[in-house]
Formats: structure tokens, C-alpha cells, sequence
């Protein structure tokens, strides 16, 4: 019987489940919204049951294994969600034991960005690349690092948070308590409020766009109106621009990865954003090669999580065997 | 016969030389002038006649190989130093294979920072940890990490240059081109504009040890100085500790290493600058645990240089054997 892999990619918002080949490929997923607030059993039984429902829908398969991939903070040693900004009343919550018991199958629990990362670069836009860097840009921006077909861990297997990087130490206070983390200046709330007070202090399309309150102005309006030419909007553009390229900078100052994928839907606009990283990756491309990291987007859009959630398990079989 | 390296440590201004047993003892070393402005000949020589005097005086024993960790760039691969800032008319000198000729053993030529830290993982403060990160400062700030007892290394095995992060987009120019670097902010000569900024404008204990010369402020005096309790000193000596912190910060949230070895001349009075460190990163401490991170000065002082060159000459052996 054939080998088979489950991705689970948690978000706060929806949850992805997938059945993946041992050699990457996304056999067919399904896409549910969590439903947060009903609590963490209902959403462990709503995973169960779409797993269940998944592997019912394909020819039998032998399941080794099943990885997901969780907003954090999670204990990845005891398989738990703790307490997530983005899933309310999910304290401290054993994911791992319920599902392994109800399937029979090992189950691991990763970071969400780690395993994003990890399919980009097992099936995406990192193949090939011994050292990727990925970062996801939405409403808060994460980081990893895959070296040598690995997931990088920091001290006792923690997940590192480049989002929260300085990048001006005249910046914005973060909830994080630092001052112009690179997610407080451009995850979407960060770029949300760049764009509202060129807004609201210049007026254009922006304002216009947003019936006349600089408030309800986001990052989806300031890439419209970026595109439409609005002079207020393209220099925001360039504002996020270059505090994007700051931090890339940095991330390629300290690790000088072959390349940085980026994800997250802010990054889904990437083009308009390029030009003004590139100048900023140029500008310190005299220590290192900056420019000559591949900076490219995510291929695999909202599947990288899944697919990454089946590669650590995967990772995890290949260890212990 | 037994075993024996040889490391050497080629800065700017001295070499120094030493021989090294398998196990990491260190059984006698040499320094001498570089003498850089006699050329790269004679300093080839000068290298090629220490290591020679050095294991004249030692008992027989086989040279199993030898490691030099050099002020960059330099080129790996051919074993060349590349006209290093601080090696004026040392321009593209293949160092590995005079050496390798006289002597008979293999030769890898490193990067001066990552031999440090490969030193200092292997034979001082950094000893047991899986993750580590140097920090070197000096004339500039040099970033190294050693990861599971290997040098890290970025793309095509360049090594990164995390002194040229960026920390403060409104801070200073620096050499690189870029504006606000960590080494442009907190090396020597940033700490010395620093401190006589605050002594032309104020005046104080640092204007009186520089003969009333602000230009002639410089890192020693403002230590001094802020040892003394001056408080233009005490005040500048907080904002080098606030820079130095911010870049310590930006090192744990990329990589969150179990520890930062700190070396140079100026980290040997680090206990003055501890307490704003700390402050920085008890301010980081919410989304990794920055505060458990150890930050440790270097121990092995003027010898973690030669220490890890022999190591990295061992390691070379070790992955062809």
C-alpha cells in the first residue's frame, strides 16, 4: 500500500488540510474556516473530521504521518498550541495526542512559518537552494530559514522572530514592547497606517477609495491606488518599500542565504515593492552580494503550509528510522 | 609521532602564530608585526619563518596541517587574501600554496572572525553550545556563527558580514555606502564620534583626558572617563550600549543562538556597557526568550584567532578523511 503524508497548515482565520505524496506531490485539500471562538475541542474535532473525510475521498493508503503547521506560539516537543494572538481560548492545547490516537499515526507540530518555509523549499519556489530564508508578510511578519533541507531551530528548538528585528529605532511602538520592529512598520497593520496618514494628510485616490476616511485605508488600497499612479500612494509604496528592503538586508547581512522567498498576501503584490528593494539591496551589496540573492515569491500560494507541515513529518520519519 | 596544527591569525597590524594539538591545547605561539607595507611577499615570509622557528622548537611531531583566519575578503576556494582594507598592496596573494609547499601539509585560509568564533566554540567561552554567535569589535565589527561545531557559511561559502546590518536608517554614513550600519554606529571609530561629539559640546573629563582636543576622544578615553562617573562619558556609554544591544537583538531574533560571544579590543571592558545590553534585550524578551541568551566576553583573548584557524585546518581533515 502506498505511503501518505497529512499537512495541516492552523491559521487564526481558516485551516488547510492536505494529502501529500512522499515525493512532494499534493494529492488533493480542503480549506475550512476554524471557527476560533468555538474553543480548541471543536477545533481539533473540525480537523479530525476533515481529515478523515480526505483520506476517505483517495485510494487506501498507508498514513505515516501527519505534520501541522500552527500560528504560534506552540511547545513543539509536547505537541501543544499555546495561547495564540490569533486563536482566543486555544490555551495550552495538546493537538498532537488527539489526532495521533484517533488516526494511529505519528503527528508533529510545527511553527507555521517553519513549515510554510519548508514547502517552498521541497516543492516551491526554494528548490534547490541549500540556504532559503523565507518571510511571510500579513498581519504580523515571520521568518525562517531552511539550511541544508532542514528547518533552522534556535536555543531549545524555539522558532526564531525576525519580524520583530529593529529597523528604526524612531519607529512605531510595537504590541511586542520595542520600538519599529520590522513588523510593526511593514506587516499589513504597519503599512495600513503608513498609508492612512499620507492620506489623510494629502488626500488622492487613497482617501477617495476609502469613502473619505483616512481610518478605513489599508494596505489593499494603497496597492490599488500605487497602481492607478496616485503620487500619495506611490510614495507610501516606496515608504514600504524600503523598510521591506531594510529588513531583507539585514537578513542577508547576517545569514546570506541563496534566497528569500516571500509569502503572505501583502507579498502577492511583491512587483510594485521591487523596485525600491532592489535600490536597498544595491545599496549593501558591497560586503556581501546582496543582489545577488534571489528574491522571489511564494509558488506555492496557500498551499506552502500544508505541503511544509507534510515534509516535517516526514523529516521526523527519516530521523527515527 | 604525534599530531600537531599550526594556526595562524593575520590582522593588520600582527600576526600571530601558535601550534595546536588535536585536543585543542594550545603549545606555544609567536606575534609579530605584519608589517603589511613590505608586501605580501615578505609577509608570506615573515609567516612562513615564525612557523617554521616555532615548530623547531617544539618536539617532532607530524604537522597535520595548517589553518589561517585573515582579515577579509579572501577567497576560500584558491586559498587567496584579496586586498583587505587593512592589508594595504595585499591584493589577490595566494597565501595556501607557499605554505602548503614549504611545509608539506594542507592549508585552509578562513575568515579572521569566523576562526575567532570557531576558537572560541571550540576552546573558550562557547564551549557546548550548539549555536553560537561572535561578535567581534574593533576597527569594525565582525559576526560569526557556529553552528552543531561548523562555521556557517552564506552563498558560494561567502562568509556574511553582520556588522554591516542596518540598526538606525537616520545614523551615519558608513564606508559600505549604506547609512546606519551596526559597525558604523558602535566600532571604534563610531565610538569615538560618539563620545567626541559629547565632548566638543560639553565639555567634561573626556575633553580634559584628550588635552582639550575633542577630536582626540576616542573609546579608551570615553571608558575611562565613564568609569569616572563623568556623565558626558556615563551618557555616551549608555548610547553605545543602547546600539551594541540593538545589534545583539537583531542577532537573536534571526537566529536566537544559545549564546553571543562577544571579542576586540572594546568588548573587554563590556561590563560598562552590560548593564544597557541587558535593558535592550529584557525589552526584546517577548517573542523569544533574548533574556536567557548568554552574552559572554571572550576567553581565550588574543588566541581565539590561532586557536580556531587550527581547528578549521583539523575540520578540513576530519571531512576529507
Amino acid at each position: 500500500m502506498a505511503r501518505i503524508l497529512v499537512g495541516v497548515d492552523l491559521g487564526g482565520t481558516n485551516v488547510r488540510v492536505g494529502a501529500v505524496t512522499p515525493a512532494g506531490e499534493l494529492l488533493d485539500w480542503k480549506i475550512s474556516p476554524i471557527e476560533a471562538a468555538n474553543g480548541p475541542q471543536a477545533g481539533v474535532a473540525k480537523i479530525a473530521g476533515m481529515i478523515e473525510a480526505l483520506l476517505g475521498s483517495l485510494p487506501p493508503a498507508e498514513l505515516a504521518g501527519i505534520g501541522i503547521g500552527s500560528t504560534g506560539p506552540i511547545d513543539r516537543g509536547r505537541g501543544a498550541i499555546q495561547n495564540p494572538y490569533t486563536l482566543p481560548s486555544w490555551v495550552d492545547v495538546d493537538i498532537a495526542s488527539p489526532l495521533s490516537a484517533r488516526f494511529a499515526a505519528p503527528v508533529i507540530l510545527e511553527n507555521d512559518a517553519d513549515a510554510a518555509a519548508f514547502g517552498e523549499a521541497w516543492a516551491g519556489a526554494g528548490r534547490g537552494m541549500r540556504r532559503m530564508a523565507m518571510v511571510t508578510v500579513g498581519t504580523g511578519i515571520g521568518t525562517a530559514l531552511i539550511l541544508d533541507g532542514k528547518i533552522y531551530r534556535g536555543m531549545d528548538g524555539i522558532h526564531p522572530e525576525g519580524g520583530h528585528m529593529l529597523i528604526d529605532p524612531a519607529g512605531p511602538e510595537c504590541y511586542c514592547g520595542a520600538h519599529g520592529c520590522w513588523e510593526s512598520l511593514v506587516a499589513g497593520p504597519g503599512i495600513a497606517r503608513l498609508a492612512s496618514a499620507g492620506a489623510a494628510k494629502e488626500g488622492g485616490a487613497m482617501l477617495e477609495m476609502a469613502d473619505g476616511d483616512p481610518a478605513r485605508v489599508d494596505a489593499r488600497i494603497l496597492v490599488r491606488a500605487a497602481r492607478q499612479k496616485d503620487p500619495t500612494a506611490v510614495r507610501a509604496a516606496e515608504q514600504v518599500a524600503f523598510y521591506l528592503g531594510l529588513g531583507l538586508a539585514n537578513i542577508i547581512l547576517l545569514t546570506l542565504p541563496d534566497g528569500i522567498v516571500l509569502g503572505g498576501g501583502v507579498m502577492a503584490e511583491y512587483d510594485l515593492f521591487a523596485p525600491g528593494v532592489r535600490a536597498v539591496l544595491d545599496r549593501h551589496n558591497s560586503m556581501v552580494p546582496a543582489s545577488r540573492v534571489q528574491i522571489l515569491t511564494a509558488q506555492l500560494a496557500g498551499k506552502s503550509g500544508v505541503l511544509g507541515a507534510a515534509r516535517a513529518a516526514l523529516s521526523e520519519l527519516e530521523e527515527h528510522n
